[in-house]
């Protein structure tokens, strides 16, 4: 069983400021949805503030206009076949949790689930800028709650070392990603 | 010497789908500077857009402001030790290419610099959103040109393999950095 940990709201932009892919997850009126975005990073600091990309094509966006609210959870290494599933199919006819294989499991404070067995999870509420979620389809969302796994995540940082199968993804095209790899330290 | 090859520009996010750090460069009026930004991802495939979060206390702001343009530089591990030193100085009072022991060569379509020895390009143009410049300190660029280093770049994918001094950056925090780690393929 993964073991969650709060993360300090002022220092949860750390989850996403070495470029993971997501996996974006919504819900209204009793339907949800995930799908994967590597277009994805912090805005600002404290509140702290997220940027999505979420192309007026898909269902998610539906449940998020409806919504004013998704999840950015992070993917690991263990998860990459779904990853890729949930980023090539649309929710609107189909259950992507079930055809993916991937699990929802509630979110802390709002009705879109969360995609078990992730690293991390921000959970946003849209700050509602029109102009850029018609024109480049931008979200801005506030970080109301966030929270890590434990064995990779402590002390306001990522550490994989002996966790590969947690390693963050990268997404590259055509079914090919990058792990993230080796961390050092430079003064 | 690094060969560089042009990008197909309408593939050009690919150069920054996997979330590396950047050096931000910009000149103005025969003044130039070079900053470290970890917030920088695509916005659009054609015609392509970056986005880059540039704050308001920088120098690299004033540069920007006034010429409208920037180059996303992407910058390798071997480069580490200066994208860290541009990472945490202003250079309105001092020189930080001198300073950090990066090299300045012409950019291809603009006045701002590159960054010498970077294994990525991405050239751009300011799309005026005097709102999202204003309250988010938000960029939206739209990429002119854009070139990639030829031992770790071609037919529109990155691959480090054999080339670990040139893998890319993720920043952390503190002098922490992630290089890019294995890649893999899923179905």
């Amino acid at each position: 069983m993964t073991k969650l940990i709060d993360v300090d709201l002022a220092k949860c932009y750390r989850l996403l400021n070495h470029g993971p892919t997501v996996l974006v997850t919504s819900a209204f009126s009793g339907k949800q949805n995930v799908m994967a975005a590597a277009w994805a990073m912090p805005l600002d600091f404290d509140p702290p503030k997220m940027l999505v990309v979420i192309d007026k094509s898909t269902y998610s966006r539906q449940l998020i206009d409806a919504s004013g609210e998704f999840i950015l959870n992070i993917p690991c290494r263990a998860q990459a076949q779904q990853v890729l599933k949930v980023g090539s199919s649309s929710g609107e006819q189909a259950d992507k949790f079930a055809e993916s294989g991937l699990q929802a499991v509630p979110g802390q404070s709002m009705a879109a689930p969360r995609v078990a067995g992730c690293i991390g999870y921000l959970e946003c509420k849209v700050i509602p800028e029109p102009h850029n979620q018609q024109k480049y389809d931008l979200f801005i969302g506030e970080v109301i709650a966030a929270q890590a796994d434990a064995d990779v995540y402590s002390e306001g940082r990522w550490h994989f070392e002996g966790h590969d199968e947690k390693r963050s993804l990268h997404y590259i095209s055509g079914g090919a990603f990058f792990s993230i790899g080796e961390q050092f330290q430079v003064e």
